[in-house]
């Protein structure tokens, strides 16, 4: 894994700039088991806004990342779900997850996993 | 996939602080191919200043991602290397950029990759 690999890459950097906004990644991870809707994802979070959410959710949207589902029942029912492209990136994320788990050390080891 | 993992993860969360910083992520990824030089790393990524480069490096090294190896040349010779906690972070970000490279476009293709 050295030698052939460029230090710098345009495409990963892009990816960064999508990842690195506030609560990017735990958003996106949050859709990894299965689709989800507005309050659920904001509940699950710790910390979260609406407003936060609300932004990024639009993002992820039009960077092809997510669709948003609406069902029509009465009351209407909308939910987030990954797309391929989401899918793909999620299991990248949840890679990023494996390592976390494995050696990040939370400053407050009682919270919760 | 699902059904089984949870929507949230303070670990995830964790990595992910790390990771938003600004240009963290490059930084990072820049030496995945080996250790490197301050200023090899400055010139590698377009619009990385000294300064915010200077920030991450400090706050990788006492992350434990990368270590500071100072070779007793004459003049002295500093590298940063990643850490084996480093290097399997890189190892995922080389999944990200891989998936990267596969379905992002950008804005302007004619950039170098």
């Amino acid at each position: 894994m050295t030698g052939e690999i460029d230090p710098y890459c345009p495409y990963f950097t892009a990816a960064m700039e999508t990842l690195s906004k506030r609560w990017a990644g735990p958003v996106l991870r949050a859709l990894v088991p299965g689709p989800m809707r507005f309050n659920a994802v904001a509940s699950a979070i710790p910390s979260l806004t609406d407003s936060t959410l609300s932004q990024r959710l639009k993002e992820f949207e039009s960077a092809g990342l997510i669709d948003r589902v609406v069902y029509s029942e009465h009351p209407v029912r909308v939910e987030y779900a990954l797309t391929d492209k989401g899918r793909a990136l999620g299991e990248v994320l949840m890679q990023l997850n494996g390592w976390a788990l494995e050696w990040i050390t939370l400053p407050d080891e009682t919270a919760s996993n």
